[in-house]
C-alpha cells in the first residue's frame, strides 16, 4: 500500500511557459522556494530545493517538453520524501494548459503526508498566479497553512 | 483500490469553533458554498451544498464535538462522488487546532478526483480564513483552480 497526492490547476499560459516553470531553476524558484539550485533540464540532473537550512532534491527522471515533467526524490532530505517520486502532467483544452501533479510513494497515511498535500496545493497557485499574474508567491513569502 | 484525500490546516481558533465551522449550516456557508442548506447536527441529518442549481448532499455518519466530523455521500450528486466519505479529525498543539481531512472511497484516479482535491484544498484555506479573520471566501466567490 502506498499513498499519493492528486492535484491540478488550469492556467491561462502555454504548455511551453508551463514546462519552463517546471523546468528551470530560475522560473522553479518564482513560485515554490526562491532559493531554487541545481538543474532540471535533462534527465539525470538534480534540483535542490532549499527552505532555509533544509533542502530537498529531486532528479529529474523523464521529460517531454510540454507534456511532462518527471522527479524522484534523493536520498537525503526528509526520511518519508525518500523514494516518492512527482510527476507534472500538462494538457490544454480551449482556453488553458492544463497541470495535473501526482506525489506518489508515501509509505503511510501520516500527519506530515497530509501537510505536504497541501502545501503542495498553495504551491500550484502560487504556480498559476507566476503564469498568468507574473507574480508567484514562492517560500519564504509562502501561504501560511498552519502556526508552526 | 480506491483513492483518497488527505489535507490538513492549522487554525488559532478553538476546536468547539472549528466544529461548529464543520457542523452549522449557517457557519458551514461562511466558508464553503454560501447555499448550504438542511442539518449538520446530529447522526442521520443531511447537509446539502448548492453549487448554482447542482447540489451535492451527505449524511452525517458519526459526530464527537471538537473532534471529529464523518460524512457519506449520498447517492444524489455527481456519480463520482456517491459514497465517498469526507471526515474532518480535529486534535490541538500549544497554538493551533488542526484539522486533518479526508475524502476517501474515490475508485478512480481521475481528472476529477484530482481538481476536487485542489479545491478542497482551497476551502479548507477558506475555513482557516473564517475562523482566524472572520471572513472566509465561500462559493461563488470561491479561489479559481481553472477556467472551466
Amino acid at each position: 500500500m502506498s499513498y499519493e497526492t492528486n492535484l491540478q490547476i488550469g492556467a491561462q499560459a502555454s504548455p511551453g511557459d508551463v514546462f519552463k516553470a517546471l523546468t528551470e531553476p530560475k522560473r522553479l524558484a518564482q513560485w515554490w522556494t526562491s532559493d531554487t539550485r541545481g538543474s532540471g533540464s535533462k534527465i539525470g540532473d538534480v534540483l535542490e530545493f532549499w527552505f532555509g537550512d533544509f533542502c530537498q532534491k529531486f532528479e529529474v527522471k523523464a521529460l517531454k517538453p510540454g507534456k511532462l515533467v518527471h522527479w524522484k526524490a534523493t536520498k537525503e532530505g526528509v526520511d518519508e520524501c525518500v523514494g516518492t517520486e512527482i510527476t507534472f502532467s500538462l494538457s490544454t483544452d480551449e482556453v488553458q494548459t492544463l497541470a495535473r501533479f501526482r506525489h506518489s510513494g508515501w509509505k503511510e497515511n501520516s500527519e506530515f503526508f497530509a501537510h505536504c498535500s497541501m502545501k503542495w496545493a498553495t504551491f500550484l497557485l502560487s504556480l498559476k498566479d507566476l503564469l498568468e499574474k507574473s507574480k508567484g508567491h514562492p517560500a519564504p513569502n509562502d501561504v501560511e497553512i498552519n502556526h508552526n
